[in-house]
């Protein structure tokens, strides 16, 4: 049936994933605006119109038109505002509620005589992962902004959008929770300061540990997790997820084992998985395994993990007790560190189980 | 012209690695056979083709059915024998010369009875680096699989394929030749205690650093170097290039800037990229940076590297007093860590100029 690297979904997995986290915002009366840049997949969004969700997130233009395509009429394109593809922008505004975001004040210049479709924009909030966004101390620069971008005849100013990325650099829970909390008080003291010049600010924040955690949204009037469909290694480790709720992994057959070296080398690199990594034990590894009985993947095996990836090879460490049960030819289901990757070196071609 | 992240090869600067590479092959009197995993297109094959390459080297099946359907009639697949792709094996050097190469005594195993056509079949040989391949000091086991792979009737034995991929992992020249001899000293050595018995031996090389940086290829009958043709930061490192030769980067637009931070934001992410990374003091990196003046790239900025990579976003730190030169909406050209993954990231879609 399967013949080379395969991407595989588990279906029942990740369509629990998707309720347990339209439940949570439902439950806490927040928006769910679900990032699709993790799938980029019309079947799979198929699965979240069906727990009720009509409006998303993606990180490129390109996404969002083939979102639009596919019926999706509200889509927030968290990503900076790229000059280039301000026409697709104007077109796209003309026929979906879009959302863009700005990052600095020449976009605002830019935006003053290229925008030509009404286009709601939020001002993306950095409130301590220091990727992209205005700090969000800066009250007086959100207030220039904002006073500006009302001024723009097509621009409907929507709120404040953050990401806390730097909950992806912590491990446990109570460390995702304290810069969850941190970043969300920083973001509701900047509301408060500009409320009373400017009405219905919304907060919207989005980072899949945070939202996987958190059991409360109070400050948040939407939230925008994407990786939470599949989960990953990196979201295990931090402690985002159990193990049983990773719902994507790479089959890969087994090409060269190697017993004296307690290592198997498997057809699924770096063009598979990505050479994104996680630490462990002080170690970078690029996925963890598990065996593969013919229709699923078992639970992880201890002591085991990608250890390094060539274009296409993988070097696989396993105990010995376990190589002895393997030969050539045999499946290995990886699962990736990063599946929001993996999924993209994959050109998310699916296979659901 | 250009409005997302654009890969982009320099034409003349591809052509003139292709050309240095083809003629030291022949000044040498070596069988060059170009692997064709870094670029994956069928134009660049014709820039081999006008240097008067006709063999080539893949790394995967689809690879090599890809660049038959384009003509090339005589291809090595440079991966270990994948048993589920045996039908279109079977199929494809029933039309080409195809060689595959087998790492263990199970592969031959399942040659016996598996092949149907008239293959060409290497013995992958590990010289040190340990990825794949029978350790070369078990000239016993050699014998044996040789003494098995002659006996069934529609395997060629043709030779010993080794990759000195550790020699990636070093940095400058002489680490570079002393790691090329001490490997090709120990294949050579394999292959006297064998060639009693067995007549005309190929010995089949082919990293890009040892390629690049040997004068010699005495005791080599074929290089298969690949990255070359592109080069990058990795091989920038490792001194197998110069920067001018680097003849790949991605084009990206910038989106934020921030004096204050030493840092530049580009639509540019790991979907890009790849997160491969070099180390450049101490650090680990994703790329180097250029100025780009609508044509052409500039040299490399000095003091200027990507520091991290998101999904789409690439963080570039530089000194301020090339920042206070660039705003939203310009372009920076990246040098990627490792050309052959960013140009997979990329599928393969070049812009030449």
């Amino acid at each position: 049936m399967f013949s080379v690297p395969t991407l595989i979904v588990n279906e029942a997995q990740c369509k629990a994933n998707i309720k347990f986290m339209a439940k949570k915002a439902a439950a806490n009366n927040v928006v769910f605006r679900p990032h699709f840049k993790t799938h980029q997949d019309i079947r799979i969004g198929e699965w979240f119109r069906n727990e009720s969700v009509n409006c998303i997130t993606v990180s490129s233009v390109r996404m969002a038109i083939l979102f639009a395509d596919n019926g999706w009429k509200d889509i927030t394109i968290a990503f900076p505002l790229n000059f280039h593809e301000i026409d697709s922008i104007n077109e796209l505004a003309a026929i979906i509620n879009l959302n863009i975001i700005i990052t600095n004040e020449e976009s605002i210049d830019f935006l003053k005589t290229n925008l030509k479709t009404k286009t709601g924009v939020f001002i993306e909030t950095d409130c301590g992962y220091h990727r992209t966004g205005v700090d969000v101390e800066k009250t007086e620069v959100f207030k220039k902004m904002i006073t500006e971008i009302c001024k723009i005849e097509n621009c409907r100013f929507k709120g404040l959008l953050a990401h806390f990325g730097n909950t992806y650099s912590v491990t446990g829970k109570q460390q995702v929770l304290d810069i969850y909390s941190q970043s969300l008080k920083k973001l509701n003291k900047l509301k408060d300061g500009l409320k009373n010049e400017y009405e219905n600010i919304l907060i919207s924040i989005g980072d899949t540990p945070s939202c996987s955690l958190t059991d409360s949204f109070e400050g948040v009037d939407e939230i925008r997790p994407g990786n939470f469909a599949f989960y990953d290694v990196q979201q295990l480790f931090i402690g985002s997820c159990v193990q049983e709720q990773i719902a994507l992994y790479l089959l890969c057959p087994v090409v060269d084992v190697f017993p004296e070296r307690d290592e198997i080398v498997v057809y699924g690199g770096a063009v598979h998985l990505s050479k994104d990594s996680a630490m462990l034990n002080n170690e970078r590894i690029f996925g963890l395994t598990a065996r593969w009985n013919g229709k699923k993947r078992g639970c992880i095996i201890p002591d085991s993990f990608v250890k390094s990836l060539s274009q296409e090879h993988g070097i696989i460490k396993m105990p010995k007790t376990e190589i002895a049960k393997i030969k050539p030819g045999d499946f290995i289901a990886v699962l990736p560190t990063h599946s929001c990757l993996t999924a993209s070196e994959m050109k998310h071609n699916y296979c659901f189980v």
